[in-house]
C-alpha cells in the first residue's frame, strides 16, 4: 500500500497547494522516537541546549519570509499576525534558553548529614532531570508559537528532551519548514539532527502516544483529540505524563457598575478579542454575563455595531467551518435565545463572519441550554444577560474548567469598595488558570509570571504551557543520598561550581 | 442490608479484636466529601493550617500511648518501631507547618506591567492555590507515617485542601484513633472537624475516587489496587491527577570492589535492610547485583549467616502471608534459582521466616526470570550473580520503574578514581527516583531534599509522597492580569505583607 499523502491546503480557496510528505508509517514513527532517544546524551548539556535555543531562534529569523509567507499560505491567519507570531516564538526560545542559564528550574536542594535529626538525616541531594523523548501534538491555530518550534518544543528542548512533533494536518509544509530550521540550528550547535522530528498523519499521532520509549506529552487541541490521546496514555502499560491543552470558554463577568461606566469601551472590547483570529484562539471569550438594564443595552449596542462591521474570512479548515456553522445553528434553534448580528456563511465558500448570540441568564439552568456552555470555536459569542448576582454566582456554577476568566468592575469596585470587586475575583479564581481585571483575555504574554492552563478541560494537568515553568512539565527529581561529592553532578556539589540558585539546609543561595 | 462490620484483626494471632465500625456507604462517602469540601474556606488561612498541624502533632503526642499499643496489637510492627513511627509522623506534620510558614512553596511570582516588550506584557502575579477535597488511600505497613495523620494527609492539610481518608483494612482501629487525633486538633484551632474524616471499606474507596468533588488523590499501596484506582481516577468526566506509590523493586549493585573490601559488611547490611519490618518495607531492597568468585562468595555467606538468625514474625495480613509464601514458591522452582537461606512459613500459624534467592544474571534475559524482576512483599531477596559488567548492565535494562536505586562501590571507585564509579551513578539514575551510595534504602528520611518517588511503577506521577516538595501535589497556579492592588491576595501585593519569598521582575526576594 502507497503512503498516503500529505498536502498543503489553503483555506482560502479550499484547494491543495502542495504535496509536503507522505503519512508516517509505523516504522517511520518508531525510527524518529528511537533516534529521538539516542540523542538523551548529547542533549544532556546545559549550555549547549541554551545555545541551541538561541541558534533555533536565529534560524527561525533567517527563514521568515518563507515561513510566514507559507504559514499565511495554508492558514489564512494573515502577515501581520503571522510576523508577530513569529517574534514571539523566537522571543519564546530565548527565554528559555535564559532559564535554563538561570537554573532556578532545577530546584537543586542539600539537605547535609544531621546525626541529631529524628530520624537521623543522611546527605541528600535533590536536583531535577530530563524525563526523555517527549511527544508533541501541534495546535492548528497557532501554526508558529504552539506548533512545531512553540512553546511545548521549546520547553521540552530546554529541560533535555528530545522532540518528535506530531505535525497539524492544517499547515504541513510551515511544519517542515519550521522543523527543518530547528533541526538546521541542532547541526548548528554540534547536537544531532534528531533531538527534533515531525510525523505527519493521524495514525501516526495514535502510534506515537504509545510508544515505548516516549515518556511524555504536550497537546494543544480539541477536547474530542485531546481525550482521545489523553486516554492512550494513561492507559498504556507504563502510563506518561500527558500536558494537553483541550478547551475553553474563558467566562467574563461583566458587573452593572462596569457597563454604567464604560458600556461603549467594554461592547468594542469584547467585539475585538472575540474576532480576533476569526475567533480561533483557545482564550476567546465564549460566554459573557451582562447585565439587564439599560447599561447592558449599550454594552451589547457597542457590541453589535463594532461585530457588524468584523472582516469575513476564512476558518483554519473546512472542517471548523461545518462545525462552526452547525454550532451556531444548533445555539441559535434554542428558544430565548437570540442573534443580534448572525454568526454564519460567509461571502464565498470558505468565509464566515463573526456574530453573537443573547440569552435570559436565567434560561441556563435548564438541561437544554448546556450546548451554550459548550465551547464553539470561531467567531461567535454568547452574552447571557442577568437580573441579580444570584444569577450570575448560578451560571458560573454551572462553567466547566477554563484558561481564563475575566472581570470587568465600575471604578469603585476595582478600588476595593465595598468588597464587591475581591468578591467577585475570588468566586471567578476557581473556575480559571488566569484571572484577568478589565481587559481580554485573547494573547497570553510570555512571562515568568503566566499561568497558561487551567482546571479540566482546559488542561489536562495542574501545568502551564506558556511562560517559564512550562518546563517543569518534562523533568522528575532525583535525589542522592551519601554519594561522594566527587561522584556528584557539578550542579549538586558543595562548592557549587555552577553558581546556581539552590536551597542548602534551609537557606537560599543566589 | 446491614452495613458490613469493620474488624480490627490481631495479625499474630489471626483472630478478631473488636469491631472497629462499619463500612462506608456510598452515601456516608458522599457526606464525607461534601463536608470535607464545604471546610475548605476556613482552611484557606495559612496561619491556621500551621496551627492545625502543630496540634495535630500534640495531639498524637497525648494520644500516644494508646496508639502504639493499638497499632502494635493490629499490625505485630513492635513498639520500638511504632513508637519511632509515630515521633516521624509528628515530626512531619511540624514540617510542614514550617513549610507553609516559609511560603516558598507557594511559588510567587510578580511580572510588572512591561509595555516595551515584545509582544507587551501586562501586570501579571502568580502563587499556588489549593486544589481541593483530596482522598487520600492509607498505606497498610506504616499505619501511621502514611496512613491517616501521615505524610499525604499532612501535605494536603498544609496545602489547604481537607481530606477524606480511605483506612487501610489492616488497621482500622489505629486509623480510627488517630483521626480523632486530627480531628480534635482542628477543633482545639477552631477549624470544622470535617478538615479529615476517615471511610473504611473497598466499595467506599471506589466511590471516593469517583466523586466528583474529589480533586485529587494520594495512593501507597500494591501495583495492582494502585493501577485499578489510577485506572478509575483518569476515566472520570473530569480527570484527577492520582500521585499514587505502587511498586518498587529497589536494585542494589555491588562492584567486585565493594565487596573485595567489605564482603561481611556489605552481605551483614543487606541482612538487615531487606528483613527490617519482617521485609514489609516498600524500600526493601529486593534485587541485588552480586559478583561472582571469591569476594561475592564471601558476601552472600555473610548474609546467609544474618539471614539464618534474623526473627521470624508475622505479615501485616494472612493474605500477604499466603502471596509471600506462594511468591517465593513460584521463584524458588525456576531453574538456576538457589535459596541458600529459604524464606517460608514460620513455626506457627501466622509467621514467616526470612530467606533470600541466588541466580546467576545471565540467566534473566529469559522471559520466564521476569518473574525475579517483581517485587515479592515480605523478608527476600533475589542476589543475581554477575560475571561481567555487560551483565550487570543488562540486567539493569530489563527493570521497571523504582523508588531507590543503591550502588556498593570500593574506596577508589568511590573517589572517583577512573570514573567506574560516575558512570554506574549515570547508570542507575534513570531507574529511580532516589540514588544511595553505600547505604541502604530502608528508611525514608523526612527533608526537603529528600525524594520519594520515581519511574512508574514506583510512582503514577513525577511527584514525591515524603519530604518538603510533597506540598506541590495538591496545589495548581493561578495569575491574575492587571488586578487592582486593593483586590489581590495579601501574598501577591507590591509590599509583600506578609514578608514571602518571591520572584519579581526576574529578581529573587527573601
Amino acid at each position: 500500500m502507497a503512503a498516503a499523502p500529505v498536502w498543503s491546503v489553503d483555506p482560502r480557496t479550499g484547494k491543495q497547494r502542495e504535496q509536503v510528505g507522505t503519512e508516517a508509517t509505523a516504522g517511520e514513527v518508531d525510527a524518529a522516537v528511537r533516534a529521538a532517544h539516542a540523542a538523551r546524551e548529547p542533549l544532556a548539556d546545559r549550555t549547549v541546549r541554551a545555545a541551541l535555543l538561541r541558534a533555533a531562534a536565529g534560524q527561525l529569523d533567517a527563514a521568515s519570509e518563507e515561513i510566514i509567507v507559507t504559514a499565511d499560505a495554508e492558514t489564512a491567519l494573515g502577515r501581520p499576525r503571522l510576523t508577530g507570531e513569529l517574534a514571539r516564538t523566537q522571543a519564546q526560545l530565548r527565554a528559555f534558553a535564559d532559564e535554563i542559564e538561570d537554573g532556578a528550574y532545577l530546584g537543586i536542594t542539600i539537605n547535609h548529614k544531621d546525626a541529631d535529626a529524628t530520624p537521623p538525616c543522611p546527605d541528600l541531594r535533590r536536583y531535577k532531570i530530563p524525563l526523555g523523548v517527549v511527544a508533541v501534538y501541534a495546535a492548528s491555530n497557532f501554526p508558529l508559537a504552539f506548533s512545531v518550534p512553540g512553546g511545548d518544543t521549546a520547553s521540552a528542548l530546554a529541560a533535555g528532551c528530545p522532540v518528535v512533533v506530531k505535525a497539524h494536518p492544517d499547515h504541513p509544509a510551515t511544519s517542515e519548514l519550521t522543523g527543518a530550521a530547528l533541526r538546521r540550528a541542532a547541526a548548528e550547535v554540534g547536537l544531532p539532527e534528531e533531538v527534533l522530528s515531525v510525523v505527519h498523519g493521524f495514525d501516526a499521532g495514535v502510534e506515537l502516544v504509545k510508544h515505548p520509549l516516549v515518556s511524555a506529552v504536550g497537546f494543544t487541541g480539541s477536547v474530542r483529540g485531546g481525550r482521545a490521546l489523553f486516554d492512550a496514555a494513561t492507559a498504556r502499560p507504563t502510563p506518561i505524563p500527558f500536558h494537553g491543552e483541550l478547551g475553553s470558554l474563558n467566562p467574563v463577568v461583566v458587573t452593572g457598575a462596569a457597563a454604567a461606566e464604560r458600556a461603549e469601551e467594554i461592547g468594542e472590547g469584547l467585539a475585538g478579542s472575540m474576532t480576533m483570529g476569526t475567533g480561533q484562539f483557545c482564550t476567546k471569550p465564549g460566554f459573557v454575563l451582562a447585565p439587564q438594564g439599560e447599561a447592558g443595552d449599550r454594552m451589547l449596542e457597542a457590541l453589535r455595531v463594532a461585530v457588524s462591521k468584523a472582516a469575513q474570512g476564512p476558518l483554519l479548515d473546512s472542517r471548523m467551518r461545518e462545525a462552526f456553522l452547525a454550532g451556531v445553528g444548533a445555539r441559535t434553534e434554542l428558544e430565548g435565545v437570540e442573534a443580534p448580528v448572525l454568526a454564519g456563511a460567509g461571502d464565498d465558500e470558505q468565509s464566515v463572519g463573526a456574530g453573537f448570540l443573547t440569552v435570559p441568564a436565567e434560561k441556563l439552568g435548564q438541561p437544554q441550554y448546556e450546548l451554550l456552555l459548550e465551547e464553539c470555536f470561531g467567531p461567535v459569542t454568547v452574552v447571557a444577560r442577568y437580573q441579580d448576582d444570584d444569577e450570575v454566582v448560578s451560571a458560573l456554577s454551572r462553567l466547566p474548567g477554563n484558561l481564563t476568566a475575566t472581570l470587568h468592575l465600575g471604578a469603585a469596585e476595582a478600588a476595593g469598595d465595598g468588597g464587591q470587586g475581591a468578591r467577585l475575583l475570588a468566586t471567578l479564581t476557581p473556575l480559571a488558570g488566569r484571572v484577568l481585571v478589565n481587559g481580554w483575555p485573547t494573547g497570553v504574554a510570555v512571562a515568568p509570571a503566566q499561568h497558561h492552563g487551567g482546571p479540566y478541560p482546559a488542561t489536562t494537568s495542574t501545568s502551564t504551557s506558556v511562560g517559564a515553568t512550562a518546563i517543569e512539565r518534562w523533568l522528575r527529581p532525583v535525589a542522592y543520598q551519601d554519594a561522594p561529592e566527587a561522584l556528584l553532578p557539578p550542579e549538586l556539589r558543595d562548592a557549587n561550581p555552577l553558581g546556581l540558585p539552590r536551597r542548602v539546609d534551609g537557606r537560599r543561595e543566589n
